[in-house]
């Protein structure tokens, strides 16, 4: 499933709108892939964003996936689109323990209005090598710009 | 749908699992209800956790439902139990925005094992009152202590 | 969440276009209710279509979820639409055992294009009165017709 | 991700199993492909079984979906198993047009109770090839029998 982008500036626009993203920013996560169709964020381990047994939130994890799987859609949009998240389901598959996690989205179809996206969250570990921890399939819509 | 909780210091261990949370603390979340399966988590606007639009990310709405989800389902698992999320879906109604949200956790269905809980996220703001702007379908699983 | 029908003729819209479902009645299933954002699908056991157990299967639960949630959204949306299911998410809570089951499917929030459906499935049975044995989260898009 | 099958006889048991399951057999579908870890079911359009446009009904799809899911669980389970939904998520992608359906389901993290299962659901067509037209993110139970 190799896309191509109709947007010329779509790593730009993609790399421009993440940039707004406090939250992104805030928990130190950082976009190290961008091509039509897929997109990785990526984020170091932090002890401040833990759940009870030390393991990085599930939530953080979602996070970072589910912006994955809207900038992975919206490279595919035309110039002048937003795109926001209708809905997505994250299955768990271990626990988030690791020195670094990246959520590696790509699109399974892309549509005018909606645009579905699966994304896999792996963890590296020096001792463990990089293991599959989640996994989300996501729906995303393109908003025209006024 | 109200539920008896089998450990009478339900209420207590949740908060304390919720202490535990280095994410709840980094994020401004607060464990604002605890009830034999019900659990509410609030949240205030924070300009450092937004998407590209200055909206509450999707993915930290997330990290308080599932927080909530996980708490409800643990006020009615057994003594010296613990409760990690197997997934949830999230469909994001309204986007959120507000001074403050609110995740209120309903279990629907407990288990030995598995709970399915649903939550219903509340943005609240001075002008427009109280809005719906996203719900979760969350599985959780009970693992006993050692 | 009291919602109004824009189309006056929504009923008979719903119950012609679900006449038109031949799976429906392959399955036996029959239309029970059709309000404005809310309609419910019921359908009695049959040993026709069980999974290996003798429990209705899953997936013949999940069909008369799909369709009441599919016109639930109907019932308001305007005149000369469509209606097809995006995606839904379905909890198993129980096995489906019983004499009869239905779907009661509410609008959560309507949209120009999404509308976002919850149902719950419940069975029902002489000794054991009725049981809630699953739920769904769906979303629904809207097409205008040419 | 290749798996091995720890139950010998994985292939019998899923087909004395899914033989059992009598709505496949209403439904007209077959155990098209067993192997450790990957299961597909399919299924000929048939004008029964369809929705309101003509296109099979999405539940018909999800009920093989579900179907191959689970048995690409069981496969992975030790004898004396038996395997349920606990849930699943569905996107559809296309309309269900065409001559024969196949849903090709994977498992992506099997466990000791909980296993995860991702299916893809091809269209088929002579004029048209084959099309992905859902895609399915699953999680199955393992009962030991009694």
């Amino acid at each position: 499933m190799a896309f191509q982008a109709s947007n010329p500036e779509f790593e730009m626009q993609a790399r421009a709108s993440f940039a707004k993203q406090t939250a992104m920013t805030s928990l130190g996560a950082e976009l190290t892939r961008v091509e039509p169709g897929v997109v990785e964020i990526s984020i170091p381990y932090s002890a401040d964003l833990t759940q009870q047994n030390g393991f990085m939130h599930a939530g953080i994890i979602t996070t970072i996936a589910d912006t994955a799987c809207g900038y992975a859609a919206y490279t595919l949009m035309p110039t002048n689109s937003d795109v926001l998240s209708v809905e997505f389901k994250m299955n768990l598959l271990r626990p988030a323990t690791g020195s670094k996690f990246a959520a590696v989205a790509e699109v399974l179809k892309p549509g005018r209005t909606l645009t579905v996206v699966r994304a896999d969250v792996f963890a590296t570990d020096e001792d463990d090598g990089r293991n599959l921890i989640a996994t989300m399939l996501a729906t995303m819509i393109c908003l025209r710009k006024a």
